[in-house]
């Protein structure tokens, strides 16, 4: 057993702190990582608030782990020490059921293991994330970081990154499609850059007239504020496809009327009840509402690939771990652009 | 012109009652059709009584038509005198529209004729449906009804029918699919026998237990009473495809619960906002809500032709017009199995 240095809460409203947790003796198919950089989500800062009511404390937080392979068990084939490599939403999952065995393990039918607050299948109690000296993962659930991007602005790829990524892939965005990105935030920004990268003519959808010019250096065609009404009347039945990454419950019916017949506004941030969806919104035009969840390892490793081909990382700002609960606060207050991401050399000062 | 009898409501609260209206002279393409039978939808009711804040005075309900031809325009190619044919919710389309060049009227970009309370491009005004001697009809919207079927229990097929038969198509519910159908009224009882004949393990999803036995006869496997939770759970996450007629808004998310992930629910009848519709339950697995409108003029022509392949018809209850103001209250209050077909020989009376 190891004992290492984290950071995290230790109950409901508490600061994040420095506390020391354990992890797992290396087994033959697990690869250890030293990690040397972690990306700050919002659902971090849920979970350690307990906001969605199944936080489990002492929450050490951190799902958008970049870092190098320090050792490896006996039957690991496809890492090298040394290596840069990834830990994105998922450690573990059942690996039987048949979502798994499509290769969809974010859907895994026995619940996939999340990087924390998840069940540790191997100490008991729950899992710990990556504001933390190191992580011990079955190899299955680690990705390889292409050379060519800077890594200091990868860890967001892992979690922002593919959940805006997989419905623009799973929907088949192409070249000449008009795509709609609603809210520009650590999802939105990344949402605008692929959909620009697939060739899609993108309208970046906000409330605030003041973030037009920074959708516009991302990536954004054009810029559609949805308080205008007139705007969007001129907008309406003309959307091939819209990524919805408003982070909560909210009236979505002033979207799903900018879709044109059969396509479908996809759901990836508000887990939260919708506002009176239309139903008639949907019948009139045969319209879809949907939802999506990260995605696959395998679609992971197809979106860094896909980063590599076309030169894409978020947009981060650096901190020290010793700041992060002022970094919390400007999250809250969607003071930073797009997404920090922890130095964790920090931790060993 | 032609005056005609017919039966309607002279405005919002009044009883339907005999009056006269009149048709347009016979156009080249048109077709001249005696009206023999016609369904009553719940939706003329809603057009009687104004629900919907459109309706437009007299109202002449009906657009569940089947009659015979007794006249032809010299342009029309595809009917002849004495044949028996239909006629479903539109009358006419702008022709022009993408949606219309693909051969999909029902979602026409300029809005489609509907049969009544549409706006009539020949007299002006508004259309009156088949509440009525007869109809006028371009025949690009007339069908043709297959002579081996039922004609008294058609009507229905032109509204009810296509309403189910359509998503249940569009979504290519096949052989082995387990399907549920929520709501078992005019549509519900047309979504049971579709599903079956297309092979489908067919569900009856009710809050109504005393609905079981009627669902079993007309061809569910299965009935599932919606109110009993662990029912619902036994159900949870395994359905291919769930076709929603409730007609009214109402919690979706029961329902959204059943469904396997990547899988659909199509709205058929609730036009009103639904209430809180659960954004994660769409996030977690990937699912999809969606809704549909009647169907295009090609598929209402297939379905009629599938309907004589499998020898489908509505259980109907024939009623005289004198006795429409009753029938509307039982279907107000469910009591019909399971839709009212007007004899409209009666009008002659």
């Amino acid at each position: 057993m190891n004992h290492i240095k984290a950071f995290g809460a230790k109950a409901n409203d508490a600061d994040l702190e420095e506390l020391t947790i354990q992890r797992r003796e290396l087994l033959p198919t697990d690869v250890h990582i030293e990690i040397d950089y972690c990306g700050v989500c919002h659902s971090d800062i849920h979970q350690v608030r307990n906001d969605w009511g199944n936080s489990k404390y002492p929450v050490v937080p951190g799902h958008e782990i970049i870092g190098h392979v320090v050792d490896l068990g006996s039957e690991v084939k496809n890492f090298k020490k040394g290596q840069v490599v990834g830990v994105g939403c998922m450690v573990d999952s059942c690996q039987e059921c048949h979502s798994c065995e499509e290769g969809l393990e974010q859907y895994c039918e026995n619940g996939m293991t999340a990087t924390y607050n998840g069940k540790d299948k191997h100490l008991g109690g729950h899992t710990f994330g990556g504001y933390s000296e190191n992580i011990i993962v079955d190899e299955k659930f680690v990705l390889s970081i292409p050379e060519t991007l800077d890594i200091k602005a990868v860890p967001p790829l892992l979690c922002a990154g593919i959940t805006t990524f997989s419905p623009l892939n799973q929907w088949k965005v192409q070249k000449g499609d008009k795509v709609g990105v609603v809210g520009l935030g650590g999802l939105g920004h990344m949402g605008i850059k692929f959909a620009q990268a697939m060739g899609a003519h993108v309208v970046m959808i906000t409330t605030s007239p003041s973030k037009a010019e920074d959708a516009k250096r991302l990536g954004a065609d054009e810029v559609l504020i949805s308080k205008e009404a007139e705007q969007m009347k001129k907008h309406a039945n003309s959307f091939d496809f819209i990524l919805n990454t408003v982070p909560v419950g909210h009236d979505v019916n002033p979207y799903l009327n900018l879709l044109k017949r059969d396509k479908t506004m996809c759901l990836v941030g508000a887990i939260e009840p919708l506002k009176g969806v239309n139903g008639g919104g949907l019948i009139v035009k045969r319209k879809r509402l949907a939802g999506s969840l990260i995605g696959s390892i395998a679609e992971t490793q197809e979106m860094l690939d896909f980063c590599s081909q076309h030169n894409i990382v978020s947009d981060v700002e650096m901190i020290d771990i010793q700041n992060i609960n002022t970094a919390y606060s400007r999250v809250i207050n969607s003071d930073v652009k797009y997404r920090f991401v922890i130095d964790m050399q920090s931790l060993k000062n």
